[in-house]
């Protein structure tokens, strides 16, 4: 039985984008990617920097309050639902609850195969990439460095500290076979 | 019984993402926004441009493959699930094969209270529209503005040719109950 | 001796960028579009929300601080280089500091043939904008809409309450001759 | 006399946006970007895609048009004239005419103190990067990543395939002094 969705967790700035969009590319078929971004793009403006959404503190903290929990539930299950209808999908997700972020998209995953990736970068690095992209609020990177994927299981990890995203995304095009 | 799924349909350039950012607005609670934009952006890159994908004409028309429908059909059966999950959505597409894509969205969206809303705007207005956002292939809203409603029942249609955004959107906040 | 530089000036929703753009489009021959979104692009992310910089208050109100003034008063000096060396510009700004904006760029234009166009738009129809846009600060649409306008002379002014971007960038397009 | 303007030169996906972000970030003081995107979102719409402006080809090849040529040399104008008037400015272009790319800006920024940079990356390497950015025609980086330095002579080289933005960032910094 083939992967039928793989989803992504890393902390911001580490890269996840860079490796989905290769997957899309290299990968057979045709892959759809629905990633926490897209989530939060759905969301109304009024949800963001609320403390029922989603609010970015100056530190780099991230905190999401009931109503962003709720809605994020259901965007599992429709992420589930489109992945039964057949459309093979990559999720890149940021686990901020850790261990219960992977256990809700495990619960909402029920039945399908999935590839847990996780994609890992120095936490310098990241921060100094976090730089670079100039639009990210300076410490976010850092702060989620590690604490998200403490407790995660994964099938597969990357580092994207020195690999290309070109060369982490084959590495899990492997195990999709 | 309240509404839990909001479809507009709606040529190129006719007005519909702003009704849709003004619904989130407006409408009590928090609706999550999920259009064919952002099921293209969804896409491969590889997608955009190609036969199986999505293609869009000197001139105007815009094409679509068979693997573009296929995923399409899975996003729809996704976007339902989060609306049986307890998410209220607001759906904006551009029905470009009239009945039989509001007749996809119908099937997808069995059970689901729905309220179908038709965004006019004069072929005319559009195209300006079109040429005042500078990043869209002249000739896709006059294409449209017609060929998308023919045969399309609604439960409201709204015009955008002399309405603003915001008060097409309190029109159709009022049917949502 | 015909038009090098249009200068358009109005409050944040007003429609300055949809003209801009359609005058683009209309005007003969080729105009770049460098308004004050395009200075604000340049800068640093650090002079965003810096006192220093560009700060965008929870109500609407925009304040700038002596670096961001003095890296525009730079910029208005190339602008008008730009001009000099035979390119012709489309100007959008927002006058926070009325007469003594349009001073500024008076000073900065010198001996260059300029049109100055205001860009009016009812106060409550650009705060509707501003929501159908989705990405501003609520209450800056209104906090402009007046300010900006008072004491500033124009050869021409353009409201976008009930007229299309189009329809007003023909009217400024037949003042360039 | 310390340096006024950074000049970038580089092929596509080579990485100069982010070194230009980080130098903007580590740099006393507050530094313009003005890269060739930045003229390139100036023009009009209608010059993308124009014999008169600017072409992508299938291939990853650019052409620029008469047009193009001539607005650009009045850019370069403007940018000297914003850096006499006290602002100091990051550039980063693609030399796609090599030394005479290199010559027309020597000649606009004459007088001013200047330091040239190159910016390198491995072609298979930006290659990589390209398809991980998505929005770009496969193709370009490689078509580039030589062609844009053959007869150019720079004060300093940067190579991305193995370092970080943000450090090569820092090597460039440390000759602004």
């Amino acid at each position: 039985m083939t992967v039928q969705v793989i989803v992504l967790n890393g902390g911001s700035s580490s890269g996840k984008s860079g490796i989905v969009r290769c997957l899309q590319a290299v990968l057979p078929g045709t892959w759809l990617a629905l990633g926490v971004d897209a989530f939060v793009d759905a969301l109304p403006a009024k949800m963001r920097g609320s403390d029922e959404g989603i609010t970015f503190a100056a530190d780099g903290g991230v905190s999401v309050g009931a109503e962003f929990r709720a809605l994020d539930a259901a965007w599992a299950q429709g992420v589930a639902a489109m992945a039964r209808a057949g459309a093979r999908i990559v999720v890149d997700d940021v686990f901020l609850g850790g261990p219960a972020s992977q256990r809700r998209w495990r619960d909402a995953l029920d039945g399908l195969r999935v590839l847990w990736v996780g994609v890992r970068c120095d936490e310098a690095v990241a921060a100094g990439r976090e730089i670079a992209r100039g639009d990210r609020v300076p410490g976010t990177a850092a702060a989620q460095a590690h604490a998200v994927h403490e407790g995660v299981v994964y099938d597969l990890e990357v580092d994207t500290t020195r690999t290309e995203s070109l060369v982490c995304a084959r590495a899990v095009a492997a195990h999709v076979g």
